[in-house]
């Protein structure tokens, strides 16, 4: 039990924020503040501003005093209160950050991201080793994307799912209203977890809040979104234009959940071939959100493809939920619990004697929520490595037929987002 | 009191669907359930499908017996529970209309919606006067957009004001954390209220919730949004890329609130000269909701404007914010409230004997809800004719020096959108 450091602690928030990242800074900071004997090893809790961009510059805040009524109101507030970066740094760029902790006798590294931020950690913890420079690093884990390894999900996820959610069930009832066809673009490049949790606004048309469940998977048609596109399945234009043209001649009207990041059978994105301008992002992605360029081309693309010959096209329209789907301020209880507890259980684990000197936190499901059975999770931490830089996609059983969603995943995604609203219609 | 008339009542919904216009309808039905000499009088309640449309059709729910339980569920479902249509009925539809009421036995006639429906409802009564057939007509008012004239606000307002201002507060930190510039469009063609809500989204860096109010009307400079553009001000290009550049230069963020109907001095709208795709709604309108086109055409000119010589563009992303802002399901308290109650007072007003025949209800303040006066308002009711076809946009007194508004929009709106979150900053 001797082998705990003395020295400071950093933390830093990184990548896209979310509705809960903040619950994990805050749970980090209580758990470096209540751990048995973190008043004789941890000396200074210091944030970084704008993560590792903010600690090479040594603009840091400290947070060793800050009072609990603050960090609870910090909790509940969206996005990242250190503030954020998307910097990736390379070793170079890592060795100046080991510097900076060296400068600041930080001892104590926490790093709150994805998995570019993992990857983070990962180096710089190396880079320490290899300089003979004692400092625990932990990841904990954080994205909407859902797509870090190793976990049942990720904190962040929850909520984005919980507003895509809410807004594919109000916007149902907007196109049930003044019926016509309606693309909804969701974030998510590479992994359609955030698509897919339209799905779980599907409500069966005749189902009332008494005891009624509806299956989400298998919709009727007049269930919305009838038609969901993630970028798992290779996204076939035509195809599309069938499947569209197929409900709406049916029902009269279509709502479609189609993820940013839908790629065609070679693997190549979508969007940037039917936008007429492409941004590229300082990894060199082109930037997918933050724009509704690929929703309005599809809008225009089925305005052309369903016009009859002489006739009046049919109402077209295309939402890009963009960037409040990330922060949006009513996030899922599950999830705000879980994000705070991830950090707690990195600071635990940071000071526990003969423990994982460095790891990366990581959630996992011990009751499935469905069929029954309550919802509960626990925390584990792995290796950095196994999740640095890596990308979990949908495992192929949460994928149906027909560019749907599978039951399974349902059975996965409902129980995080928290109770949803019931509508009534006529 | 003899002049009350036996038959049917008929309630319709029009125009955009609002977070609150079911608790219009279901006010409607309460009331006609519940005035006195009701039950002798009215024998049906119905519902028309899709407003004026299903009417002609005799397309019609038959409301008298719903229970009360469904109804208040049916009240707090966004959108419009009956359907809604656009239909814009000229003389020979509104005969049609008037036939429909005819065969229906309809002498109560009930149409919740904008200044098109109060038209709908104005022509309806004429041509049902000039044809010797007794019938009350009622418009019962809603509008995200606020622009019906004789009202201080109309119901659907205060929710989709509420959700914008969530929606910027909660942006702001998420620009905040990673820092560029960030154009958010805004629903209203002519009126600017809604984006003007933008502004309530305001909170001094450095509050607290502890009695410390902000001055939401010239905000620091970190106070996000920095800056507002409404349909009301000439929208001039070079001088909205200087106005960017300078808030971009000195805090290196910048977030825009933007209507979608912003014009030119010559009152010519900005959206389609920048658009490459036009599409024109029934009206012959240009359609500016459901497509990003104009916030990627304002962002693709500040990255254009804004990049150094040789050096790297600025981050620029834009979001609109679409139809999820006027069905968003967390509707304002006080909007719920007189959406129901202004049914309900339509209800009233149609069944009271030897009142006012027809007309349009109307919301009025008697308490200001700021400087310390509780929040208080009634009903009214005005000639068709003053409200039919009419628009109201913002008035001088909201609106403010360098495209902002004034601190009367203020005083004006927050009372109205409910208790917003506070948001903690480091």
């Amino acid at each position: 039990m001797t082998d705990l450091l003395s020295g400071n602690a950093v933390i830093g928030q990184s990548g896209g924020p979310t509705a809960v990242i903040n619950q994990s800074l805050v749970g980090t900071v209580e758990g470096l503040r209540t751990a048995p004997r973190a008043g004789q090893f941890v000396k200074k809790i210091l944030g970084m501003r704008h993560g590792v961009r903010g600690l090479t510059k040594s603009d840091l805040v400290d947070l060793t005093q800050t009072q609990q009524d603050k960090l609870e109101r910090i909790a509940a507030t969206p996005s990242a209160a250190l503030g954020s970066t998307r910097d990736k740094p390379d070793a170079e760029y890592c060795q100046r950050i080991l510097d900076a902790c060296r400068k600041n006798d930080i001892r104590y590294f926490f790093y709150i991201g994805g998995n570019d931020s993992s990857d983070t950690c990962r180096i710089v913890q190396e880079i320490a080793a290899q300089s003979n420079y004692d400092m625990r690093c932990f990841h904990i884990p954080k994205t909407v994307d859902n797509d870090l390894r190793e976990n049942d999900h990720c904190p962040g996820y929850p909520s984005a799912a919980r507003f895509v959610a809410m807004a594919f069930m109000a916007d149902a009832l907007d196109n049930a209203a003044l019926p016509g066809i309606k693309v909804n673009v969701v974030m998510g490049r590479h992994a359609g977890f955030l698509t897919a949790a339209a799905a779980l606004a599907r409500q069966s048309p005749r189902s009332t809040n008494v005891g009624v469940t509806a299956d989400r998977t298998h919709p009727h048609e007049r269930e919305s979104p009838q038609l969901i596109y993630l970028p798992e399945v290779p996204f076939d234009i035509d195809r599309f234009i069938i499947d569209v043209e197929s409900v709406y001649s049916k029902i009269g009207r279509c709502q479609i959940a189609l993820s940013e990041g839908i790629k065609n059978k070679d693997g190549k994105e979508i969007g940037p071939t039917l936008m007429k301008h492409v941004q590229r992002d300082a990894h060199g992605n082109v930037q997918l959100s933050g724009s509704g360029a690929l929703g309005d081309a599809l809008a225009d693309l089925i305005r052309e493809k369903l016009t009859p010959a002489g006739g009046k096209p049919p109402r077209v329209r295309a939402d890009t939920f963009g960037y409040i789907q990330r922060c949006w301020p009513d996030a899922s209880p599950i999830d705000s619990r879980e994000a705070r507890a991830a950090g707690g259980h990195a600071a635990k684990l940071a000071l526990s004697g003969g423990g994982q000197r460095s790891g990366s936190i990581t959630i996992k499901r011990t009751g499935s929520g469905s069929k029954g059975q309550p919802y509960a999770s626990d925390f584990g931490c792995v290796a950095l490595a196994a999740v640095a830089a890596k990308t979990r996609t949908m495992p192929s059983e949460f994928i149906g037929p027909d560019a749907n969603v599978a039951s399974a995943f349902i059975d996965y995604a409902a129980p995080l987002v928290g109770q949803l609203p019931h509508f009534e219609r006529l």
